[in-house]
């Protein structure tokens, strides 16, 4: 028998629920018409598109501070029914709406809008600083930034061992702590050093042939069709277009839009971009519908995020099986100009390691160096231990020291990225995160599918994606980062299975 | 100087401009929605795209009939600064704002939520009736439609010499009434159905030979981009997609969407599509940037686009001239696919008559005769003149008797169209009103620039497009459409300048 008291409680929840849902919907709007903005919309459309974007955020944060959630949540954190299963949907759902609702609601309104003047001016410098090569020019505007940012921290809050750079990566990987991060990094960094100064030492190293291979684009993009279906992006449920920076994004998982690039002379490019970008696409499409517009329908993390889209570019894209697979499909796509290319010049070719400048053109190892030297920039910068107008220095000297080379200028160096320059500090490790996660979770797959790089060989790649579904997707935000890597694999995250992985492929392909 | 009360009022007036323009920024967002469920959301976003609208509908509406709109008004209305001149942009934008107001506030929400209801009802009944050939099963519904337009009409209101019709027609051609369109379709339909006559009973006939080239799709579309943008259609500030039925959306003058569709076996409907679509488009285009968002900045009725579009498909796109400078470039388009068919041919093939059943394949000439029809039993069925269930037998006599053609089914007859299924009454007349205005305008801009013909000849369709855009597009909503016809042409609008073409055209063609 249903008594008052449980009846008017389990309302509560329904209305909890129904004002998420609500909030989701607005989201889901904006979301789309961001994706609009990228892939299809006029140029004149450019300035009524901000005002409405900015009107739809205006009423989405009316809603989402609306002290009636403060009362449902309470209502519903009373009830035992609804979270006396701390990993129930009822009881997730709760604790993912309350912390939430407690971080939009701890910021003051004019903080928010000076982080969005201050944001815009800054991007706006630091495109003009780094056409410039010219760092002092945007080191005022950054110095505003991080003061901005510490004091958005002290709003949020930290736990007392920790620091304001917690409070911050919050936004991008809940639970996540900067010494988190640095116990898996600097490891990794060790390692990963060793690793390419054997490689730089090496004397034989794979052909570049195929990246040297000019491939129409029309013929690219029919290529990338069929290799984004045939590893499981379903179409009836997303799309894949074309941008200038590809991305993911869509309303829900049942309409998840994805975006890719194309360049003639560099379809390993394309290939990496799009199946990058179907693993993001894979992992929106593995949420539940019936969890739609609720935090048990949402990811994790960026880091969960970037261990799927990094699992289906490396752990599979990069893959000898996959290209035993792939490769004779490039006939019938791109005819005879691939004739000369054997699998071990297209295998190799997209397994090349170089140190270079450059993050987002780094190869699979040296990308992480890249993250590496961001994070403890970034981490020094929050503590008060590096001044702003010291980074190009430090920058320059970390990547002489990982990577072994001279940084020429800023605009290849400490301007590249626009991160900062958005006020976005605590999101590059993500990036990190996510092949460690990646690496993590394939060796449990390989585990529970010894048969995994055979199935590759042949096309299969459902196992795989099955396997992502259960372990990670339905869960959406049952688990923080490091409880789902603990879940999944019994183990904490470590940077072991992500050295396994490079070492094992890269020393092969090196003669190492 | 400027008195406290001066101030005041202006303030008024752009509070008042700011809350419509935070109504239409909602308008276009819906709109983007809108059109990308057409053109390119995936099937899985269905529902949910369903709700996104519902949601943005709803917090449009709380906006429209927000109180504090009839103050400002109220506010505006007691200053002759702004209403003194009633053509100012001030003047116009209060009184067509406190039109749009008082509809949108006289109809009760359960009366709108029922209509809501009651049409989407109805449009599943009438799929299904005209599936089944039974206009019986969808009579009942209709007749709930009636009973329901007519309670709507009440709460508008309507002249003392006028009809419900009136009230209804309001929505699409504000200010026209049924004596008005009776007034001018009663010439029309007579002289229309002499040369009828005179057609069917004609010993020559123009050459079917290009109706009948099936044409590549991909070359069509190509086709169909050149055609767009030689006749003036702006791509910085709008695009041009595929859906099953054609349309124009966007969200304001500077991001204007059209869509066309493409058949192998019929460039030309494809061709007539786009030219309409485009039509449509830079009427669109053509309204002020500075006015975006307040009625200065929205076009007149349905009628008066109509009138736009039809005049880039029929005056333009099926005129001599136009083919003389367009054949020579189908060779560029489809190689020697056309080389047998002569500018006899194609121009003759882009205007044969034929009376048929379907209203949306039908000819430029017995196209309006199908609009007669439509309108004479739907203001019949709102005086009470015909009852629901008489409406086949009385459509298909007026077919006979107009067309001289017998309706086989009643899915071929008044089942055809989505309309009445939708609770749209007064809508029909406004395609021919569009037919009525466009020849009237153009033999206005004839008299301006007598060599507009040796101008399309010669492929510069600008001078046409910059006469829409002065006489008729920068006005918005200052006139109402017959002011408009008057203030263009000196003249109120009458079936001749339409006949005088349809017969100009066709005799010589038919050997009249």
């Amino acid at each position: 028998m249903t008594t008052a008291v449980e009846t008017q409680t389990s309302t509560a929840y329904q209305e909890l629920i129904t004002h998420a849902k609500e909030v989701h919907l607005l989201a889901g709007t904006t979301s789309i018409l961001g994706w609009d903005q990228e892939v299809f919309m006029p140029q004149g459309g450019v300035d009524y598109r901000a005002e409405q974007m900015a009107q739809l955020a205006r009423i989405q944060h009316e809603k989402t501070v609306d002290p009636r959630v403060n009362d449902l949540l309470q209502e519903c954190e009373g009830d035992s029914k609804l979270t006396g299963d701390p990993l129930s949907p009822s009881a997730v759902n709760t604790r993912e709406l309350r912390r939430d609702y407690d971080r939009k609601t701890r910021l003051p309104a004019s903080l928010v809008e000076e982080e969005a003047k201050l944001a815009s001016l800054a991007q706006h410098t630091w495109a003009d600083a780094r056409k410039e090569k010219d760092f002092p020019r945007f080191a005022p505007l950054l110095e505003q930034i991080v003061d901005l940012l510490r004091r958005k921290a002290e709003c949020y809050g930290w736990a007392e061992d920790g620091e304001a750079w917690d409070a911050l990566a919050e936004d991008y990987e809940p639970g996540c702590t900067a010494e988190d991060v640095d116990r898996v990094f600097t490891p990794l960094c060790e390692r990963l050093r060793t690793l390419l100064e054997e490689i730089a030492g090496a004397s034989q190293a794979p052909s570049n042939a195929f990246n040297e291979t000019k491939l129409p684009i029309d013929q690219q993009s029919k290529f990338m069709s069929f290799v984004s279906e045939a590893i499981g992006f379903d179409y009836s449920r997303g799309r894949l277009d074309v941008s200038t920076h590809p991305f993911t994004s869509g309303s829900h998982c049942n309409d998840v839009r994805i975006t890719t690039r194309f360049s003639e002379s560099n379809v390993n490019d394309a290939l990496g971009s799009t199946m990058h970008e179907v693993g993001h696409g894979m992992y929106e499409q593995g949420l539940l519908t019936e969890h739609i517009g609720s935090p048990m329908g949402e990811s994790v993390s960026l880091g969960i995020h970037e261990s799927q889209s990094r699992m289906w570019e490396n752990q599979v894209g990069r893959s000898r099986e996959f290209w035993t697979w792939c490769a004779p499909k490039l006939k019938s796509y791109f005819g005879n100009a691939c004739d000369s290319l054997t699998i071990d010049d297209i295998y190799g070719g997209a397994n090349i390691v170089k140190p270079d400048f450059i993050r987002v053109e780094a190869d699979e190892a040296t990308y992480n160096m890249h993250i590496v030297v961001r994070f403890q920039i970034e981490r020094a910068i929050l503590r008060g231990d590096l001044e702003v107008k010291d980074i190009p220095d430090v920058w320059n000297a970390k990547y002489k020291e990982y990577l072994g080379i001279d940084v020429p200028n800023d605009a290849k160096g400490c301007l590249q990225d626009i991160h900062w320059s958005m006020a976005a500090m605590g999101y590059f490790p993500t990036y990190t995160l996510g092949n460690l996660y990646c690496a993590q979770f394939f060796e449990k797959a390989l585990e529970d599918m010894p048969d995994l790089h055979e199935q590759f060989a042949r096309g299969e790649f459902d196992s795989l994606k099955k396997w992502l579904n259960v372990n990670i997707h339905q869960h959406g935000r049952r688990y923080r980062a490091a409880d789902l890597c603990q879940h999944v694999t019994g183990k904490p995250l470590t940077a072991d299975p992500l050295m396994r992985h490079l070492e094992g492929k890269l020393k092969p392909l090196y003669g190492i």
